[in-house]
């Protein structure tokens, strides 16, 4: 056991911090909100982020780049968009510093005083759809499908590595479409992209679904959204992609040429994940010994740790290994010899298990003589000791038993911690209990009014109406009026 | 030729603009100085950042992300930076907007104002050196080689696209060592690292050299730079390399433990290219049908047009060049079957010419019958008709020849353009016409009173002082003042 992190079941945000810390993945910086990502934490956002540019790419997207400030009489183009993002957000009002007459160090320049402030990009629907105003003219060039990987900045008052932060970093696209059909058919796509990359890749089990009116985008018609469940039972949002109609193409009259020669608005889909994952990926595999991560998404996969006295036997044992070393980067695994001579075999152990490597390889001198090799997997933290021959073709599927167990393995917490549930008392009981907290499908009677006073009441919120849902006639948790559905409550991030 | 733009001997500034805007590579946004980079312009960065992530990777850097803010604070800890960077920047005061009380849209909250002011980052030295403090305690701990890809504002008065913008994308390299040595010499390793991308990768010599202390970064020791020559004789400087020594291990207090238990300051490097290097590319090979892009950034490599009428004549065609096409893509290259309808081939081929594709394959009828292709390389502009068979290795051929020649014929123009010169007014002469204007090599007393004496009457600057360059007794070309080695003279961008 690492002593250094809190335990999970002690103070479960506290073992959280303990993680994203010891595991070097990122820290608080001295810019109030805005986090360092250290160079481990970055590595694995890469991993992700290279995935995600592919499977954007497969499905016909280009990337783009868009500037990071926004006139402010953009954001209020759009009424409910202004609403929603144009409150806590960085503002830019002058444009230089000039040294202070009293000698300490630089102040403002009041002379440098922009005529229209600048607002730091919260997200870029506005400035991408006053942009396109200028690309879009005929059905011809219908339809625009960009992305973009930025920064956003959006000033939260309560932070949290990687969870809430002021800047995080991200991808938004942004579509246009000549039709409503084929825009909700794009935001549909986009939303099972990021369904298979968080399941295939991230192994996080996920509920697709659509938000309530009261929880939709600011400025969409529909969101789209994904949810998992940690492991304290709260629910996180990992993605959604929104369907917003013609509005921002209205705000910024946006229109093309139909193939009959009349002009159309034109229609939109945006659609994001952030380095929020990074924090849903923390706290749904990883345990009291540290970070757990998924083979796919690996900075690296395996470790080779020498048991040895002196640097002879250690030359001996890299000469041994060297060869599989070799074989698996071939294959495109990520493999490092740890040689550092300054730490015992014991804590070099603890620090791969704190980091979340998914398979420990260590060589004694016993091994070297039997030509075998001990073979440690992190999600389970069993051991074995394995022939060297054929041993690549072991790691191998080990890899992939590890990215499979550790699906599975959340899979079946969700399971564990999802319930039926037709009584009010049972609802609060459940959603009240640490242990038992978790998702709770449950009719609701569609009004928003319900909505509120179930979260006033309970903290819990409708975190999506499920796209899978069978219909099936029922009556409001908490009102008893008729329902047709189930949706998914939960306390969340 | 296409119409659509200006020749370079009629306007080279406005053949640049054109290009960008015709080739699809960038536009001016409605935020002053901000550009967007469009999807063409887009995927050759994404092209120069991969390769180069590569190369940093391979010399053992790492990437990690830091605050887009910057506490105003820190910038006048290192005096020298202060001066150099805190002047033109964009300065966030605030962190509200309100509804406008007179109902016109959202105003800024003037409760909402910072106690301390926010500069939007126009490089990272402070901020990341302040986080190093707390990441370095021990000489184990070095040394720290760190990336970072990112945006930047430099709020700068006259703009031009990707040349000089207010934000624009780069990576900026910060490390720390443990010896002025090693930070020397890592400063030398990531100028060559730059020399082999630009002359390897983007085709365009460069000469490597040092700044003259007028010119180097604010706060450093020492300045390296490659810089190149555009086809209108002026001087770009493509890349910079600084040491850093201990300036701002001192401005933020950043020691280390070293083996001998006493505690010393850190030694620092920072190095950098950015976007502009899109304005190098375009101002060394495109002509004046477009842009020119070698193979080896390219994001396509291979496009092919048939020559038909109807889709039946279209669809044999392409049955006929469905397998190079699958095995030009199985060796790495993008390729496109053009099958829009709507377009002609000669408009085709003028806007693939825009576009600076390498190679523009096309069949026709008789082709298809003969077995044969027609191929046209875009650098030279020549055609030929080749058989199918075989054709695959051609093109590999012809790609390389194509990178190869346009690294050969930069080289040439450079050469030609370079001047051995000892005499005031010839200097004088070549700088000032247009048909001359280059690289003068010539002597230089050393003196900052002598570099801007000349500066003022000629606007030519010292791009650097060579690192190839051999010692020899000379005369300053302006004062007469001994000399012993010659530096680079140009005007510049």
């Amino acid at each position: 056991m690492a002593k250094e992190i809190t335990g999970r079941n002690e103070n479960y945000s506290q073992w959280y911090l303990d993680i994203v810390k010891k595991a070097d993945l990122a820290e608080n910086s001295d810019v109030r909100g805005c986090m360092v990502i250290k160079p481990y934490g970055y590595a694995i956002w890469e991993n992700m982020r290279d995935q995600l540019d592919r499977m954007f790419k497969e499905t016909g997207h280009v990337n783009a780049y868009f500037p990071l400030f926004i006139p402010k009489s953009f954001l209020s183009k759009e009424a409910d968009h202004v609403e929603g993002f144009a409150k806590e957000c960085a503002v830019v009002t002058h444009y230089r510093l000039k040294n202070d007459p009293d000698g300490k160090g630089v102040i403002v320049d009041p002379e440098a005083k922009l005529e229209e402030e600048l607002i730091v990009r919260p997200t870029s629907e506005t400035i991408i759809w006053n942009t396109y105003r200028d690309w879009i003219k005929s059905y011809r060039d219908l339809p625009l499908l960009i992305n973009q990987w930025a920064n956003v900045v959006r000033w939260e008052m309560r932070t949290r590595l990687f969870l809430r932060t002021a800047e995080f970093l991200w991808q938004e696209g942004h579509t246009a479409h000549a039709t409503a059909k084929e825009a909700v058919e794009e935001t549909e796509r986009m939303l099972d992209v990021y369904a298979d990359f968080v399941e295939g890749y991230m192994a996080i089990p996920v509920i697709r679904g659509r938000k309530t009116p009261g929880e939709r985008f600011a400025g969409a018609l529909d969101t789209y959204c994904i949810e998992a469940m940690m492991q304290d039972g709260l629910a996180l949002q990992a993605g959604t992609s929104h369907f917003l109609g013609q509005n921002f193409a209205k705000a910024f009259d946006v229109k093309f040429q139909n193939k009959e020669g009349q002009m159309e608005l034109v229609w939109a889909t945006s659609w994001g994940v952030s380095t929020r994952l990074i924090g849903a990926l923390i706290m749904t595999h990883s345990d009291d010994d540290g970070l757990v991560v998924p083979p796919k998404i690996a900075p690296l996969h395996v470790v080779i740790v020498p048991i040895h006295k002196g640097t002879e036997q250690m030359d001996e044992i890299f000469a041994k290994v060297k060869p599989l070393m070799a074989e698996l980067k071939s294959k495109g695994y990520k493999v490092k010899f740890d040689d550092d001579e300054t730490k015992r075999p014991g804590n070099k152990f603890a620090d791969y298990e704190m980091r979340g490597v998914p398979v420990r390889l260590a060589m004694g001198m016993r091994d070297l003589e039997n030509s075998t090799i001990e073979v440690a997997r992190r999600d389970t933290k069993t051991k074995e000791t394995v022939a060297l021959e054929g041993i690549v073709g072991h790691i191998e599927k080990l890899l992939e038993d590890i990215q499979s167990n550790l699906f599975q393995r959340a899979l079946d917490f969700r399971s564990s911690r999802t319930y039926l549930v037709d009584n009010w008392d049972e609802f609060v009981r459940i959603i009240e209990d640490d242990t038992t907290r978790g998702f709770i499908m449950a009719h609701w009677d569609g009004s928003p009014e319900t909505e509120d006073k179930i979260k006033e009441l309970t903290k819990a919120t409708i975190r999506c109406i499920p796209l899978d849902a069978t219909e099936e006639d029922g009556k409001c948790i908490l009102t008893g009026n008729p329902s047709r559905q189930r949706v998914v409550f939960a306390r969340n991030y």
